[in-house]
């Protein structure tokens, strides 16, 4: 079993659009953050924390597809349960389902890669191999 | 061939991470008006116009995949050339191509519903069918 | 004495900027829901359902104000201390703090307007009073 | 008279509220993006490129405040005009109208501050001198 990782919190005005729903952007913005907190209570400490404590840049997305079932508007409360699905070299995939109550409302998949500063252009990142520790605290 | 539309426009500062680079988020709400402006484009008139034109709520996204290849930082200019892949009854799929000069650099793939009020509770939405006006105009 | 509400919550890094701060106009929509609560928890319902109980299309911003006195980044914890400084007829006046620990970080300061529907043109919204109950559940 | 700079767009569907109108802090957005490109216009390159430039981190923002007269839906163009309004030492204040046709609808007033890194704390960023060359440029 992989380590998994829920938050719960209120749908807000300023996500929704003129019909009303969410604006679907800004889902992925949501579960974008429950990732960094799934490995914060992974790591034991927070993306701010983490980034640095290994050196990164970041963990960029590389590919992400979301499934709408059931729209939610604000003031409606949903549930993000989130979990690390694989880990490859440099890249590792996340799982995530939006709940409303006892229904699903969606569902979501990322790629992201381990990313630091590109050895011979600052300017730029580059894909890095995740450390064994990191892999081990989030299985 | 089907109904093809581009724009073109800078990568702005507040699109961007603690990285450096575009908050993926931001590219999905790039691609949803891309969207509207490709229907804008094929309908004759802006998504404010169609929507009460064809008395609609909205078109809102049942799925999407996003691919990001080749990052972009504010300044950045990027074209967005957009078109409609397939039409069903009350769907239609659309794809985006984001490209930075000759780079491909983010790819989008999305599935859409034409949505009405719910006839039987004006608070909730339903997929309707799309007008084959619509669709000869779009083709 | 009026009344007051408090919320906390962790910064995000979709909030946050290449500087690697809280890109301001994020600040905005933490305010606009921190007035939307406070309503909330005055009138005893969520934004959606006071807006609804009362018939009005929202509460618009006529002229805000902030100042930045502390930098945020994500994984920051900050909290918004909220209260409503005036009632005219159909605008009010709201008060935000927002603290990081000890640390006052942003202040902002809003006039709202009560807005419905125009009557003479359902496109179109028009300021109304704001009922006296609301008054006194709020004050 | 000092320097000034227009830029034109449309609203996005994704700007706007379930009142179908702008989501006010997203004005901010829009406003943050005209002061950038201001100062690029008159230093003669983009902000991605005058930050290097300068060796800064940004122009965080001190202050701001904005009115909302006439409020805009999407599709709607408007038009940001763009000046700054008075130098300090390491400060500067910026105002910002943005037009419908001949309708004002918002208007905003920015102080900002020129910002480098803290020389004792990388961590830290920390006001500078703004160069006269960059004054001489925008005035």
């Amino acid at each position: 079993m992989s380590f998994t990782h829920s938050r719960e919190f209120a749908i807000q005005w300023g996500d929704c659009d003129p019909a009303g729903i969410v604006f679907y952007p800004r889902y992925f913005a949501m579960f974008d953050w429950s990732t960094a907190e799934l490995l914060g209570a992974g790591l034991g400490m927070t993306k701010s924390k983490f980034v640095k404590h290994y050196g990164i840049v970041g963990i960029p997305m590389v590919d992400t597809r979301a499934s709408f079932h059931v729209p939610n508007t604000y003031g409606d409360v949903v549930r993000i349960d989130s979990r690390i699905e694989r880990f490859g070299r440099s890249s590792f995939d996340v799982g995530h389902r939006m709940m409303k109550g006892d229904v699903l409302s969606v569902e979501c998949w990322e790629k992201r890669v381990w990313v630091g500063r590109h050895p011979d252009d600052p300017e730029k990142i580059k894909a890095v191999p995740i450390p064994q520790e990191v892999i081990e605290k989030l299985k």
